[in-house]
C-alpha cells in the first residue's frame, strides 16, 4: 500500500447512485436515490425530481427548514431508514459554517450528502531529536472505527460553538490537555475528502492543528472514547499509516498532510505533488 | 486587497486563447493560436489543427525531439516571435520531471504552456519569541518583475540536477548559504498555480521549503541577482503580502503557504478554506 491509496480509500464515490440536494436552488448536497424515494412522501418539504431534490422556497427561513427537516428525520429513525439520531446540530452549507442554511443532526448529514468540518490535533514531541507523535486508540464500544488510532484529539464541530471553545472542549474530553497548554496550538491548514459510505455521502473539511508538547505530558482519556494513547516515533507513525490499516481512515490523511508539512515525506517521493493537491481539493463534487 | 486576491492574480486565463499541446496524443501544455500559425510552417514537426498542435509519432524519441524543437525555436527567436532564449533546459512533461517528453529551452516553456518546476525557500528567524522572514529584492535589470520582494532563495528547476543539488546550488548562490545549514531545511510541500502572459501560459509547480537560521545569520548575494536582504517580523511580511505588490507574485503564494502552515492565518479567516485549496490545485487546466 502507498500513502496514495490511504488517500483514495477516502475518496471513493460513485455520483450516478445519487441526486443532487439543493436548498431554495443552491446545491449543499447529494441523496441516494433510495433515500429520495423515501422523501417523495413530504411533497410540501422536498420537490423530489429525477434531476435532484430541492427544498423549496416555501419554506423560507432558517429556523423553518430546521424544524421541518427535524420531523422528518424524526420519523424516518423510527422507521429505521435512518439509523439514529447523533443529538449535535450541523450547519447545512456549501460554503463555510456560518453561510448555514439550516441545521440537521449530526447523525444525517451522511445521508444528505452535506459538507461537514471536524477539527484533528497532532500531538507531539521531540525527545532527544526524535520527533514522536501521540495516537489515541478508540474504545472498542465506538460506532463507527472502533479499536482504531486516532489523531490525539479530533471531534466534530457542531453548529454555534467557535472552533478555539470546540477544540478547548474536545482536547480536554478526549486527552486531559488543559486549556494552558492549548496557547501554543498552530492551527496549520485543511485537509480535504469526500467519501461514499452505506449511509451516503461526506465531503468533509477538517481544520488541522500542531501542538508540540513536553516529553514529560502524559495524556489521559476524560469521556471515556478512547481507550489508550501511545507515543510513537514519527517513522513507525509513517510506516502504520503506509503498511496498515490500523489508523482510523480519515486520520491517516490528517497524517500523511503532517508527514509533508514536517518534511518526513519528501519531494523524492514519486507521489509528492498528487498527495499534496489531493490533500487539499475541494471537498464537494459540485 | 486580500490574500485571496494574490492567488487569483497568478490564476487568471482564458483558455479561449490556447490550444492543447500534445506529444504523440499526450497533452502537455498550451499554445496561443498566434503561435500556432507560425508552428504551421514545420508540419514534419507539428501537426495543427484547429482542435489543437500535436507532435507526431514520426518523432519518436527523446533526443530526436529535443532536436527538432530546438531548431524550431532557434528560428522563432532569431525573427523575434520568441523573445530570448535562456540557456537551461526544463523537461517536458504532464506528470513529474523523471517522466520528461523532450527537453526544451527555459524561455519557451511558457509559450509552449508546459508544466514547470521550482524550488523556493523561506528563510525565518525566532528572535525572542518573534518570527522574522528573510526576503531578497530583487536587482533592477532582473528581466521579469524588478526589484520586487523574492523568497529568501527562490529558482527555477532545470532538467538533469537534483532537486538537493539545485537547492544547494542556489542557495549559495542567491543568500550564501553554505550546505552545512541546509541539513536543517524542510521541505513542505508544494503550491501551484496557472497564469496566462504575453508569451502564454504557465501552469507552475513551486517546491517549497523552510529553512531556520540562527539570528545573527547575514545573507548575501553571490551571484548580483539580489540587491538587498531584509529581515521583518512575519506580521509586517503579511500585511505587505496582503495591501501591497512589493512582493514578486508568485512569492506571495509561497508565502501564504508559510502564514497558513505556521498558524499566521487562522481558521477564522473567512477565506481559509479556498485560499488551502486554491494553493494546491493540480496546476494543469487540463
Amino acid at each position: 500500500m502507498s500513502y496514495l491509496d490511504r488517500i483514495e480509500t477516502c475518496n471513493t464515490y460513485d455520483l450516478n447512485h445519487f441526486r443532487p440536494f439543493s436548498v431554495d436552488g443552491v446545491r449543499v448536497g447529494w441523496i441516494k436515490h433510495g433515500l429520495t424515494e423515501q422523501l417523495n412522501r413530504w411533497p410540501d418539504v422536498f420537490q423530489v425530481m429525477n434531476s435532484g431534490v430541492n427544498i423549496g422556497q416555501q419554506l423560507r427561513s432558517f429556523e423553518q427548514r430546521t424544524e421541518v427537516v427535524r420531523a422528518v428525520i424524526g420519523t424516518l429513525v423510527e422507521e429505521g431508514v435512518i439509523a439514529r439520531r447523533h443529538g449535535e446540530m450541523y450547519p447545512v452549507t456549501n460554503a463555510s459554517r456560518d453561510d448555514a442554511l439550516f441545521l440537521i443532526d449530526r447523525a444525517s448529514v451522511a445521508y444528505f450528502g452535506l459538507r461537514a468540518f471536524g477539527q484533528h490535533m497532532n500531538g507531539f514531541v521531540r525527545d532527544n531529536g526524535v520527533m514522536k507523535m501521540w495516537l489515541g486508540r478508540r474504545v472498542a464500544t465506538k460506532w463507527n472505527e472502533p479499536n482504531k488510532l486516532d489523531n490525539m484529539v479530533a471531534g466534530g464541530l457542531p453548529y454555534g460553538i467557535s472552533l478555539q471553545e470546540n477544540l478547548a472542549k474536545e482536547s480536554w474530553e478526549e486527552a486531559a490537555i488543559p486549556v494552558e497548554l492549548l496557547k501554543r496550538v498552530v492551527p496549520t491548514g485543511v485537509v480535504t475528502y469526500c467519501a461514499e459510505t452505506p449511509q451516503g455521502l461526506k465531503p468533509d473539511v477538517i481544520y488541522c492543528y500542531d501542538l508540540e508538547l513536553q516529553v514529560d505530558f502524559q495524556p489521559h482519556c476524560t469521556d471515556g472514547e478512547v481507550q489508550e494513547f501511545v507515543l510513537w516515533p514519527v517513522e513507525e507513525v509513517a510506516e502504520l499509516v503506509r503498511e496498515t490499516e490500523e489508523v482510523k481512515r480519515n486520520c491517516n490523511l490528517v497524517i500523511i498532510d503532517f508527514l509533508i508539512r514536517h518534511g518526513f515525506i519528501t519531494p523524492m517521493d514519486e507521489d509528492y505533488l498528487e498527495l499534496v493537491t489531493r490533500l487539499h481539493k475541494e471537498p464537494s463534487p459540485f
